[in-house]
Parts: C-alpha cells; sequence; structure tokens
C-alpha cells in the first residue's frame, strides 16, 4: 500500500479488517517489522485520539515515531504552483513535503477543509500535494474531505460487535445537532466504507444536508429520522455542515438521539466517532448505557492504525 | 499501587524512598519490566522537570511514553455530570479519560488549581475524575492541593544527604516572598511526606498563611521567622497563597531567605523544587553555595517517578 | 568534543565530514553507542528541519531524545548575574540548564538573536550560559550567529557532489532578497566552514551587507553578482540582514537568482539550507532543476548531526 486516503487505496476492506483484528489479538506479534524505519506524524490541525493511537500502533510495530505539530503560525505553508512568496507563507509544499520524505519512511498528515471554499476542499490539495512530493507512502490522519482511519476502525468495532451470521447488520448514519460548522469527512468516510464492505445502509438527515452523491452511492437516503432508525443495529451518531449550502450548517436540536427515539431499535448499537458534544448530539443515557460503542471504536483506532502501517512497511 | 496522588497512596514512605535511591544506583537494572507498556503524560498545565524526569523514567523502564500538552483552547474538558455541552467544552472527562485509558497502561496528569473557588480545588475534581474514568493506574504531576512526585523526591534528596545517625533531622518549611499567587500544593505535599516519614518539621510563615490543618497536623507552626530557623538541618523554601482568605497572596519582602538569616543555622541546608526566583524568594549567596540542594532535588525528581512507576508496573 | 557551536571546535572538518558520510552509508552501525543515553533538545525558537533529523540522528545511535519546545510564555529564562526576578522572567539560566543537565547526556540547543543589539547577540549569551551551566556537552542547533550543523550538511553535500579530483570547487555565497531581517547565522557559519575546509569561496552581496570579518576572512568580497558567478561550480543562495546598520535589511529584488544569471556557470549546483521563499530568494527554475541540492543538504543534516553526536558519545 503506497498511500491510505480513502477506501478506494483498500483492496479488500474486510480481509484489512480482519488483519486488524488479528494484531488486536496479538499487538506484538510483528514488532520486528518496522525496525530502523520512521513514521512521521503532521498535524497541520490539531488532535488526540488520532496521534496517541498512531503513535502506539507504530511504536508496536517497532517503528520510532516523530510528530510535528504545524500551526498556521509556525509554518505556513505554499500550495500555488509558481507563487511569489514574498506574503505570509514561508516555505512550499514541494520542499517542505520532499525533506520530511528524506527523514521519515511513511508520513501521516492531517489536513482539514476551510469550509469556505467546496472545490479547493474537494479537489484536497494539501494531502494530494503532499503525496506527490513527499516520494514515500502517505497515510491521511484525516483530510478536508474523508477519514479513513476513523471509519477502518468503524468497520473493525462493526465486525468484532455483530455475532449474527444469517443476515447483514442495518446501519444507519445519521446527522446530529452540533454548535459549530463541522466537516464532512467522517460521514463521507462511513459512508463509503460501509458501502464498500457490502453493510445494508441508510443515511438520515435534514433535507439540503445530503452529504457528496459519490460517497454515498448505493445508501438508502432518509429524511424522517424515526423511520431510518427503526430495526437499526448500528446508529452512527455525527454531525456535519452542508456540502450543497457549502459549510453551512443548521440549528435543529430535534435531531439529538435519545433512548426514546430508539423504542423501535431496542438492540441498535450507539456509535460516534469522539469528541461528543453530549445532550447535544446524543444523550449521556445512551452514551453511557451498554449501547454503547464508543470506547471501542476508540480503542480500535489502534488497530487500525497499526494494520495499515503493517501494510505499507510489507511494502517498503 | 494503583494510584499515587498523596502520601496516603503509599504504605511505606521510607521503604518507597529506599528503592528509589536502589534505582538511582541502577537505573536500568528493571528495564525490562517496562516493556509493551505506555505512559501517557497529560499535561492541562505546563511542565518542565516534571516532564523530563517522568519521561526518563519511563524509558529507562523501557516503557513508551507520549506526552499531551493540552490547553484551554485544545482540548476543554467538561467535568459536570449531565452537562448540556453546547457551549465552549468540546469533550467530557468520561470520554476523553476512557479513551486515553485504552491507549496507555499508566497514565500521569498535571492539573493545576484556579485558586478561585477552595472547594473546587480541593475536592481535585479533574485529577479524581481521571481517576474515576481511565480504568488505568493514575500518577498525579502535581494536582490542584498536592504534588506527591516532588516530595517523594525532597524525601529522597533529605535522606541521602542526611548522614547523622543518632537523631532525625529538624526540617524547617519557610514561607517566602513572590509576586505572583501559587498554589499551596509543594507546601501541603511536603508537609505531609515529612511527617508521614516522621521528621520533626517546623513550618513559619507570616499570620494568615496557614496551610489546611488535614496536611499539617503534627509540625510546629511558628510564626516568627528566625525562631522557626534555628539550629535547622534542611529549610525548604517555598511560597504559597493563602488558604484561608483564599488565593490571596501577601507582599512581604522581609520573608526572603538569606545568608544572614541563617547566623544560627550554620549547617542547614537550602531546599526548593524550582523554577525560583531569585533575590525574590531567596538570595543567589545560598541558591550558589554548597548548602543548596536544588540541584540534586531536581535530579532526585527521576528516581521518584521511577520507583512509583516500578510500584505501578509490578502490580499491572 | 564536548561542545559543538563553530567549526573552531572541529580539530579537522574534512575528517568529520568523511565519517558522516561513512554514516550516510551504514546508519545502524553505531546503534549500541547511545544506549541508556538522553539527547536534550531545547528550542528557544521554532524548528523543523533542526529537530527532525537531530531526533533521527539520535535515535539511529540508540539515544532517547526529549525535546522542549520554549516559547516566550511558557519559560522566559533569566540571563543576568545577580538580577533580582520579581519582573517577567521564572527561571534563572543557573538552575534551568544545571537541572536539564541532569535528565540528559547531551543538550543542544536553538536561540535565535533579537537582531536589535549586536553586541548582545554576538556575545552569544544564551548559548554560553547554558554551556556554563549545563556540564554536559552541548551543541548548537543554530545560535545568535552560527549554525554549525547546518554548514557541516552543507559541506558534506558539496563534498559527496563534487567528483573532480584535480582542482577545488569554486564555492559563492550570494545574498538573495527576503521580505523579513535574517539573522547572518547560516551565512556566517557557511564561511567558515568553507574557508576551514580549503574551498575557494567568494562572497557577494551588495554594498552594506558586508558579514564579520572573522567568518569571512579569506574569501573574496565581490559586490558585483555577475563578476561573482561566473565560473562558479556551487552557488549558496541566502539572505541575510545586515551587521554594520545591524538587523537591517534591503529592498534588492535584482539579487534574485535565476537561470539567466548563470549564463556563465552552466554546471554550477545551487544550494540553500531551506526554507526557501521562491521566486524571491531564488526562481522555481532553478530550484526544481537538476542543479538543485536544496534537498540533498536537507538530507544530510541527519548525518552532520548524527557524526556530531557520535563524537560526543564516543568522550562520555
Amino acid at each position: 500500500m503506497r498511500k491510505f486516503t480513502s477506501v478506494k487505496d483498500v483492496p479488500d476492506v474486510l480481509s484489512l479488517s480482519d488483519e486488524a483484528l488479528a494484531l488486536k489479538n496479538a499487538p506484538f506479534s510483528q514488532e520486528g517489522l518496522g525496525k530502523h524505519k520512521t513514521l512521521g506524524l503532521i498535524f497541520m490541525n490539531p488532535s488526540l485520539r488520532t496521534r496517541i493511537s498512531s503513535q502506539k500502533a507504530a511504536t508496536s510495530l517497532g517503528m520510532e515515531v516523530m510528530v510535528l505539530n504545524v500551526d498556521k503560525e509556525g509554518w505556513a505553508l505554499e500550495f500555488r504552483e509558481g507563487a511569489i512568496m514574498n506574503g505570509t507563507t514561508v516555505e512550499h509544499v514541494k520542499d517542505a513535503a520532499a525533506a520530511m520524505g528524506r527523514y521519515c519512511d511513511i508520513i501521516g498528515i492531517r489536513c482539514f477543509p476551510g469550509l469556505q471554499n467546496r472545490e479547493e476542499d474537494y479537489a484536497e490539495i494539501i494531502l494530494n500535494q503532499f503525496i506527490r512530493y513527499a516520494g514515500v507512502p502517505v497515510i491521511s490522519l484525516e483530510s478536508a474531505t474523508l477519514h479513513p482511519l476513523q471509519s477502518l476502525a468503524d468497520l473493525i468495532t462493526i465486525r468484532e460487535t455483530w455475532k449474527e451470521s444469517g443476515r447483514k447488520p442495518k446501519v444507519v448514519l445519521t446527522w446530529a445537532p452540533h454548535i459549530k460548522a463541522l466537516p464532512q469527512a467522517v460521514a463521507n468516510s462511513f459512508a463509503e466504507w460501509m458501502l464498500a464492505a457490502g453493510m445494508d445502509l441508510s443515511i438520515t438527515h435534514p433535507p439540503g444536508m445530503e452529504l457528496k452523491e459519490d460517497f454515498t452511492r448505493g445508501a438508502r437516503i432518509i429524511h424522517h429520522q424515526d423511520e431510518a432508525l427503526q430495526d437499526a443495529d448500528f446508529i452512527y451518531v455525527k454531525n456535519w455542515s452542508s456540502y450543497q449550502d457549502y459549510g453551512h450548517t443548521l440549528h435543529q436540536p430535534e435531531w439529538m438521539l435519545t433512548e426514546e427515539k430508539l423504542r423501535h431499535s431496542s438492540l441498535g448499537k450507539i456509535m460516534h466517532c469522539l469528541p461528543v458534544r453530549r445532550n447535544v448530539e446524543l444523550s449521556d443515557e445512551l452514551l453511557d448505557s451498554a449501547r454503547s460503542l464508543v470506547i471501542s471504536q476508540a480503542d480500535n483506532r489502534i488497530w487500525a492504525a497499526q494494520v495499515v502501517l503493517k501494510k505499507m512497511l510489507d511494502n517498503l
């Protein structure tokens, strides 16, 4: 694997999640694999779970990890070809990525969208420029439009939880209220991974919150939350801002998920990628119940990162 | 040992300091003990000595270390049960601590007091919520009211310095001037550790600067600095703000410790936890003299951290 | 080697660069050398290449690395002897450096100039105080006036590139435009290293941009850029602010290096320490051409750091 930026980079998502679960059972079974190899983690935006879980995954494989927390002040990168750099940018991605590629065997990078310009965000300029110039394998640690390590962890969580062999689980992604405009990345990514894994996926959200169709083709889109939740086995709660009216958010507190709303899906498990705004996105009663898988999802971030690193190390 | 937050978590302080000194003599004697174990260090407030000494201690035991520098902007935690999180907090401690507990085998956390609300600070809400939800052993890296790793290092320093077998050393904690209102943590903690170790402890400070009695019961409280310093073997210099008039500080520059004040304790050693405001808290002549133990105290932070980690690893 | 702050600390620059190239060929050949040794990297100013390359070099030698990013808010150090510390500084370098010396076997420190007071900057107060009080070997990670790790990497780059045995290469350091006032450190340092290595060095810059003569004695100073560039084998492009009119900068965009200016040095290689302002200091066409050595220079930062650490470890 030379890059991990989308489900499209993965030949077989089910076998990848199986391998991740094998690593979960034997975390140090491959600890010689990363000997003398360096993972560079570049954060253009802050991170908690992603940094810590990736670091843990890499050290369990025997790698050295170097973390670079970049903020706009410290290392403003230029991305435009041919730019005359007499302004605020201090280094071109060509030079920065190429240098990092000499120091690291694998690079992970986090780069959020600006949510101002849809074409720019969906072109994934930062991520793609890094891939182009780094010269080493690159892992998305959440890009402008996708968060594949989260989705792989989500898939692992569903697969280790679901024990019924006779039928596929019914998975529902439900939009949740939030006080801020958030990226579509987690939702886009969850949709494309669930569909690639052959899950029965429904997506429910207020009208106007449709995700980009490229990611959701094959899922049922249902504007009525109650209807969508019926008989759900896994309910993924997540806010996102509008793709159509780009970056716009809605004030619809009635979309908060509560116990009462799950009266027709009494066995449904609750998922969220964290951090979660309690009693805004979903209620304490759900998060604190045995239904909740959120801590398992956080845990599975380790094995998602570890299996991706393993695949890349195998090919170095 | 499942937590290290106070002297009360330690069955026998003398034997713990003996074990620390044994590690000082053979730092790498236990380097297999922490293999495949991860220490997470969470700093809600800045740190220098604590972070570096804990990191060094952990790596000498073979552990991996992950540092999380948290500031209010980056990761504002919610601590109130049942909070509707539509404000500035972005994650509840329940979720943050539980996730960290999946990534780390032991967690260290630093969380200073606000010095605004005494009940809140002395309830140690942050520390206790982390302990409650992390699910792994927790070490205080200085909490709102105590700094046990510093006090253990101080005890180690006194015990390795004191060679007279016939009598216990006379230890004096003296309040010092400062330009800022500081927590009571180092002073509270030093008092409780000295008393637990059976030292002859006097505490001297201006009236109104009494520490919480829970920590000082058994010590002589003397408001006359000259009288307290007489024949002292160890003189611990430290500023703290008022416990009674909570968070209030005093402008009393005459409390600065100088050579002249030690005319009746000519052999007394000088201690301070650092960082020290020179010529405000105590004079250059003392800090730069052979009396000063401050760099040994800083050094002994390593062995304090290492013995605590060892005890926790022994029980994992 | 007890310190690495200038070419003067190196007995033989050619043999040092030979040893660095040997490490480049066998990066892990000395990985037992740094076992149980700790490198502390203290950044008073931000860093990217220097931190990452030093960290990589140290771990390849088996060392543990601890990074301390210090900014003015977090850890304002006092450097004046006898200061009454009732102001903004929170710790004296005497105490801070001595404590760090207990935690680390080797310390690297970065401390840029203020560019306000020439005498102060050129006295290298911060670096020298750290050396005086740390009690362990100290490496400059770029000080107020010199950047020896960069210059060693530059020398390595020239020596691995230059294959003609009959004559010495002609090396030209050319001043470049920039929008900010930059230190003289890279230029001072490049000059002293090239001269110590016996290179044929010319320096070209606008009048008034003369570097301190201590560093350039033995080089030709040429104010006419075209004349200086003629038949150059290596052209080092760098901005610096004025040493004479201290910290002052010039607006002279016509000094930007372009392909057209190299019509009489068609084989000359282009060097720059990065980060580079493209199309301000030099043109895209040069940076993106096969002439450019800038990424090799960045790569060679690893081996420069590694050979210096090796020399220090050899003597611990």
